[in-house]
């Protein structure tokens, strides 16, 4: 995709152009930019942006500061996670320790502020750090719900959880690249809708990797969710469709730090099935929610959410 | 002072209307706020503003936004040096644990570029996130002095990591203050001039307080500076004005862990004095920088950076 490699091109120069001291901090903080990823919030960026008319290098400069402050939020993930491996490589702690790590996503959070300073606006502003504020607090639901199994685990805690921790940025992308686009209320809300289920859909391909992948394939540490006992959709069906005393047993063995038990009952309900059906839903409403609005790049808003269905990592 | 009040009350405000979930992580962000504070780098914004001819109105709010930014800093130097205490009460990580700590710290930045958002400029933004990055990178000199003490123990590399750790963020206080007044090119250096100076009186101070007091007079852990290697001026002045053979053996002790010998040397060399002598005179430098300007409130700047001498925590 030719946007992609705009992108990428934009993120290079910003790191070829942005060392500073210590060295190691910057490889700390760049280490898994370097490593690739999706840059899926810059592409919903600037695919927002073009939309409503904006053009690409109005918006460049910020889909770098979406991808430094993303790439913020990983590192932490990771620490929280304690998980060794992210796109191939090994996490930032993992390789650098913790405390170089912390600092490594506190200096690409500052460096995102300081772009969106340079080339935003106070009202983008807002909107990235209303989406980091809930960011933060869809973790800490995440997190928190450990040894609280069985109160968390279920649908309508997941969809409040997932709304904050991942639709939120989502979210504040689209926003972020229509605002720039200058696009009228209406088309913020379409594809503010587009967002929200976008959002979800991503989150339940994420979830499904997480119990049915490899490391090999997704490049990171996977069963986090069950190692963890975190919000994951496969396994919240898997619960809801089983018997309470199967359900309990599972969520006393998860307690106690055994995955077994979960990854045979997610196997034996066919949650895995109905996770990918819901997600498919969702993608569904996505490009629904774009429909009539005469966006000229549809075709790639859609392409992009189709691809969450299809991704492997 | 009545503009310390002014401050809490508008801090209390803001915290009072910015709840939110889980409880948990709110809590945690909020408790070393809530636990008082010297409201330094509010106080420089709010006396910056009104030196220059602004409202203390229109400053206010940001007054609030550098608080919780300031606060997010402090739990991750807290995380980082394994200190117990700040501010009379624990630390957050040890009160909430590791993962909350660091969610709250990010919550906190999340809110101040929020709010700087809704108050502030692009302008003022980008001098956040500048004085961020700074904070960063003088962080990280410090955390990485470890297992090189030799190397790093010297005076240039202090005022280098200073500048950054500490003048930095000062430095921003006094510039976003004076922005918000709409001041003069020429104010604004004198004010510049004015932090530059305040900021490492600022630190000599914390640092000879880190060698001398006690966690009871502070109300945090103290001595954390010889325990990790850090810069610190009273014990770069001691390692400066003794032999060879002592300073070798003191860092061949600090490294293995015993700060006796450190401690030792600083009383010896009378480094303590030296330190509070140059503090001293960063102090008077500061104040020398406020003269001719006609600063209606010159008087409460220059009581403020004496007050630098004075503080016990």
């Amino acid at each position: 995709m030719a946007r992609m490699n705009l992108i990428n091109q934009e993120i290079d120069k910003y790191l070829l152009t942005n060392a500073g001291e210590p060295p190691v901090l910057y490889e700390a903080a760049y280490h898994l930019i370097r490593a690739g990823g999706k840059r899926l919030r810059s592409l919903l960026i600037l695919l927002s942006c073009e939309a409503v008319g904006g053009k690409v290098e109005e918006v460049l400069p910020i889909t770098v500061a979406a991808e430094l402050i993303q790439t913020a939020s990983l590192i932490r993930d990771d620490m929280i996670d304690r998980d060794d491996f992210r796109r191939g490589v090994e996490t930032v702690h993992k390789k650098y320790g913790n405390d170089v790590a912390m600092l490594a996503a506190d200096l690409l959070i500052a460096q995102g502020i300081r772009m969106v300073g340079q080339y935003g606006t106070t009202e983008l502003l807002q909107h990235v750090g209303a989406a980091g504020v809930e960011m933060c607090e869809g973790e800490a639901l995440d997190v928190l719900t450990e040894k609280k199994a069985d109160r968390v685990l279920n649908m309508e805690r997941y969809i409040d959880t997932v709304r904050r921790k991942t639709v939120a940025f989502i979210d504040a992308s689209t926003k972020i690249g229509s605002l720039i686009g200058k696009a009228t209320k209406v088309q913020q809300e379409a594809l503010a809708q587009y967002a929200a289920s976008f959002g979800i859909a991503f989150q339940i391909r994420d979830d499904i990797m997480d119990v049915t992948s490899s490391q090999e394939v997704t490049g990171k540490s996977v069963r986090s969710d069950l190692r963890w006992i975190r919000s994951n959709y496969p396994l919240i069906v898997a619960l809801e469709s089983c018997s309470t005393t199967k359900r309990t047993e599972c969520l006393e063995a998860l307690s106690e730090g055994s995955i077994g038990e979960a990854l045979d009952l997610i196997h034996e309900t066919g949650a895995v099935d109905l996770a990918m059906r819901s997600a498919e839903d969702y993608v569904e409403a996505a490009k629904l929610a774009l429909r009539g609005h005469g966006f000229p790049n549809e075709h790639l808003l859609r392409q992009l959410a189709d691809s969450v269905l299809e991704r492997e990592y």
